[in-house]
C-alpha cells in the first residue's frame, strides 16, 4: 500500500506565502494595488526604483520606460522632489524628439538607514544615506558573551542613540535601524533564537533596544548577520551584473547569505542560509552545536588557529584585537611559514568541499568570501577554485566564480543600513513620513 | 596585505541577470513594458493570472483587483474570450454595488502542453490542458542506456507525434513540448550535458527531436527531470499555501528541484538542484560519478536494493518492472521482514542527514519525497522527521514538513506539460497564435 500522508499533513496549513523574496531592492513583493491611492504610492516607488537601477533621466523617458502616461509621471516626480528624494539634474536629450528634457536623479542626502551589528567581540554601527554615503561609523570592542545580553543591549542602544544624534544634527532623517545578530533569529518576533558563539538563547533584542530608546525611535528590525552581509555584497556585485550569489563569512562561526535573482533568499520562515553545520566530516572535531564534523569545525576561525599555531601562540589570545592577529598570520603566510601555509591549505580543502556542494544545490554566479577568509585570499582562492572546478557537477563550475569581499567585517552593519533604507523604494511617501515624523 | 581579486575577477562579467526566476507561474519575470502594444499584451497575462490564482470573477472585480480601468478590462476580457482562453461563467454579486456582474473564468479546454520524460528504463509522454485535464498519457518501457541516443530520440519523437495527432483530432492546440532528462542539462542549447545513469554526454536532444518532427512542430525545450517534478508538485502544494519546497526524487540517481517563493530556482545558469552528489559519507560507497560517499550512494535505489536483498534476489533484476519490484519490497516491509526494514531505516537515516542540511540552507516550508521513496513512506517518514527535527538548526525544523508525492513517477512528464503551458500566462496572444498557427 502506498502511503499518502500529504492529505492529512497538509490540512491545517493555511499559511500564506511565507517568503515573498525579501531583498535589498524591495522588502516585500509589490502588493496588488487596491485603489487609486495605493496605485499612486506604488508608482512613486516604481519611478524611484527605475532611477536607482537605470540612472538619471528625463520625465519623458521615465514615462516611456515605466509604461506610465507622461502627465502621471510629471505629478509623481513633483511629489518625489517634495519628499526630498529626487532633484533636478542635467539637461539630456531624450533620444526621441528633438527637445532636450531636464533629467531628474535620486537625491540620497537627506534619508539614512542605520545598521547595528552584534558580534562575538564587538558592536558596530553604520549609517548610510540613500545615496550610499557613510555618515556615521562606530565600533566598540566588547566581550559579548561575557557581558551578558542586558549590558550588550545597553551598549547597542547607546550606539543607536549616538548615531541618531549625529544624523539629527546634520538634518538627516532615519528610515530605520536593522540589528544584525550572529545566529538564528526570529525576525517577526525580533528575537535571537539561538546564537551559540555569544551564548544567547531566546533574547528579545528588538524590544530590548526599543524600550531603551523610548518613544520616537525609528522602526527597528532584526536580521541574521550573514544575510545582511550578503545584502551589502549584493550591492557591490549587482554593479557587475551578478544577481545570484552566496556570501560565506568566516568568523568563529561560518554564516551564509543567499541572493537569488536579485533577492535575499530568506526561506519560508526566515531561517535559510544556515551553512555552518553541514555534516561534511562525520568523524571530525566537536562543534559548538554539540555535534561532530560540522563545516564550521573545518573552516571556521577556530580551525584555522588550531592548525596554524601551537596553543601557547599569541594568535590564540582573545584579548588581542582579531584583525591584528589575522594580520600577524597573514605576515607569516607571506613569509612562507610552513605551518601557516599548511593550515590555510586545509581550510581551502574544506572550503572547496562545502562550496562545491552549495554550488551544486544553488548554482550561483558567484561565491563571495567574507570575514577572515579575505585576509588569505591569495593563498585560499586558487586551491578553492580548483577544487570547485573538480567537484561541481555542472560544466565550468556552473559558471560560478569565487570573489573576495572588499567590505571585510563591516558587511553586516552596512547590509543592515541598506535593509533599513529599502522600504523607501516600495512606498516612498509613507517611509519619508515615518522618518520625518510628518 | 589584504588581497582583493574582485576588481580584476569581475571585469569582463557583463552578463545580465542570469536567473529571472523561472517557475510554473511566469516563465520570465514580466519585461518592462516598452509601448502601448506590449502593455496591452502584459495586461492580458495579468488578467489571466488573476483568474487562475483567485478564481472566476466579474469584469468589475477584475478591474478593482488588477488596478486597471474598467473599460480596459472589458476589452482585455473580450480579447481573451476570442483567443479561447476565457468563457462567461455564472452571475455573481460583485460585493460593491447592487447589480450582480457576469463572471468570467479560464477556459482551459482548447490549449495543451506536452511533457516527454526520458528515464533510465522508460519514456513517458503526458499532455495536460490549461484546465489541468490529462488528455494523453503513454509510457514505453526501454533500456535507454542500451538503446543509445539515436534510438531513444526516434522513440521520443514518435511519442510526441502520437500525442500531437491525438490532440489535433480533438481540436486542441499545443503550446509546446518539454523534454525531461535525468541529468545535467543545458537548457539554452537544448543539450543533455551529462546524465551518468543513462550514459549520455553532450547529446543534442532538442535539435534531434525537432529534426525528426519536421516543420510545424510546436516549441520544444529541455529541462532536468527533477526540476520538472518540482513544478508538478508545486501545483499540488500551492493549493495548500506552500510556496517554498524542495522536491527530492529517489531513483537510480537522486534528483532535486527547488521552488522558492513560488518560482522554480534554476540558479544563474540553470544547473541548481544537483543534490545527489553532496559528499556526506567520505568513506562510503563508490558513486556513478566516480567519487565516494555521495548522497545518492546512501539513499538512491541502488543502496536500498543492496541493503534489502542478497545479490541473487529477483528484486535486483533490471528486466523486471521497477514498480513490481518495489511493490514486492513493500510487501516484505509490511510483513515485517527484518532485512527490508533495516534497509529502509538506513535509507531514512541518510535521508534525514541530507534533508536536514538542505532545510538548513534553504528553509523550505515542505520537503516532498518522490520516486521510490513514496512506496515506503509509512516506514521512512517518522524516522526522517525525527532526524530532521533533531538536526535542523532553526526551531521546529524551521517550520518544514515532510510530504510524500502523490504523482509518483509521472511527476516529471506532468511538470514538463505544465512548463510548456506557462508562456500563455505571460503573453496569451502570442502563445495562442503560435500554437494555432494563426
Amino acid at each position: 500500500m502506498r502511503t499518502d500522508p500529504r492529505s492529512t499533513q497538509r490540512s491545517g496549513d493555511e499559511s500564506g506565502r511565507g517568503d515573498a523574496g525579501i531583498g535589498p531592492v524591495v522588502i516585500n513583493g509589490p502588493a496588488r494595488p487596491a485603489g487609486r491611492a495605493s496605485i499612486r504610492r506604488a508608482n512613486l516607488g516604481l519611478v524611484l526604483r527605475l532611477l536607482r537601477d537605470s540612472g538619471p533621466r528625463s520625465r519623458a523617458r521615465i514615462a516611456d520606460d515605466a509604461g506610465l502616461p507622461r502627465p502621471t509621471v510629471t505629478g509623481l516626480v513633483t511629489e518625489l522632489i517634495e519628499l526630498g528624494l529626487l532633484r533636478e539634474g542635467d539637461a539630456e536629450r531624450d533620444g526621441s524628439v528633438g527637445r532636450p528634457g531636464q533629467s531628474v536623479r535620486i537625491d540620497g542626502r537627506a534619508l539614512c538607514g542605520i545598521g547595528l551589528e552584534i558580534n562575538v567581540d564587538y558592536l558596530a554601527a553604520v549609517a548610510l544615506t540613500l545615496g550610499g554615503d557613510t555618515v556615521f561609523e562606530r565600533r566598540v570592542a566588547m566581550d559579548v558573551r561575557g557581558a551578558g545580553p542586558e549590558a550588550v543591549l545597553d551598549c547597542a542602544a547607546g550606539l543607536v542613540r549616538e548615531a541618531l544624534a549625529t544624523l539629527d544634527a546634520a538634518g538627516i532623517a532615519t528610515a530605520g535601524v536593522t540589528v544584525a545578530a550572529p545566529g538564528v533569529v526570529d525576525i517577526t518576533a525580533g528575537t535571537v533564537v539561538y546564537a551559540a558563539n555569544i551564548g544567547w538563547h531566546g533574547i528579545e533584542a528588538v524590544s530590548g533596544i526599543r524600550a531603551r530608546l523610548g518613544r520616537g525611535a525609528p522602526p527597528l528590525r532584526l536580521e541574521n548577520d550573514a544575510k545582511l552581509g550578503a545584502v551589502a555584497e549584493y550591492v557591490e556585485a549587482s554593479a557587475a551584473g551578478i544577481h545570484d550569489l552566496i556570501y560565506v563569512t568566516g568568523e568563529t562561526g561560518v554564516g551564509g547569505g543567499i541572493i537569488s535573482g536579485g533577492r535575499l533568499h530568506r526561506g519560508a520562515a526566515g531561517f535559510a542560509g544556515e551553512i555552518g553545520h553541514m555534516p561534511l566530516d562525520p568523524g571530525g572535531a566537536l562543534c559548538a552545536c554539540g555535534r561532530r564534523g560540522c563545516w564550521e569545525t573545518m573552516v571556521g576561525l577556530t580551525a584555522l588557529l588550531r592548525h596554524a599555531a601551537a596553543p601557547e601562540d599569541p594568535v590564540h589570545d582573545p584579548s588581542l584585537d582579531l584583525e591584528a592577529r589575522l594580520t600577524d598570520l597573514q605576515g607569516r603566510a607571506a613569509a612562507g611559514d610552513a605551518r601557516t601555509l599548511e593550515a590555510l591549505d586545509r581550510i581551502a580543502d574544506g572550503l572547496g568541499l562545502g562550496l562545491a556542494l552549495l554550488a551544486d544545490v544553488l548554482n550561483p554566479r558567484a561565491v563571495v568570501l567574507g570575514g577572515y577568509f579575505t585576509y588569505f585570499g591569495d593563498r585560499l582562492a586558487p586551491r578553492v577554485e580548483r577544487l570547485m572546478a573538480e567537484r561541481v557537477m555542472a560544466p565550468d563550475t556552473g559558471g560560478c566564480r569565487l570573489l573576495l569581499s572588499t567590505l571585510g567585517f563591516t558587511a553586516p552593519a552596512r547590509g543592515g543600513a541598506l535593509l533599513a533604507l529599502d522600504p523607501v523604494y516600495e512606498d516612498p511617501a509613507r517611509t519619508v513620513a515615518a522618518a520625518t515624523g510628518a
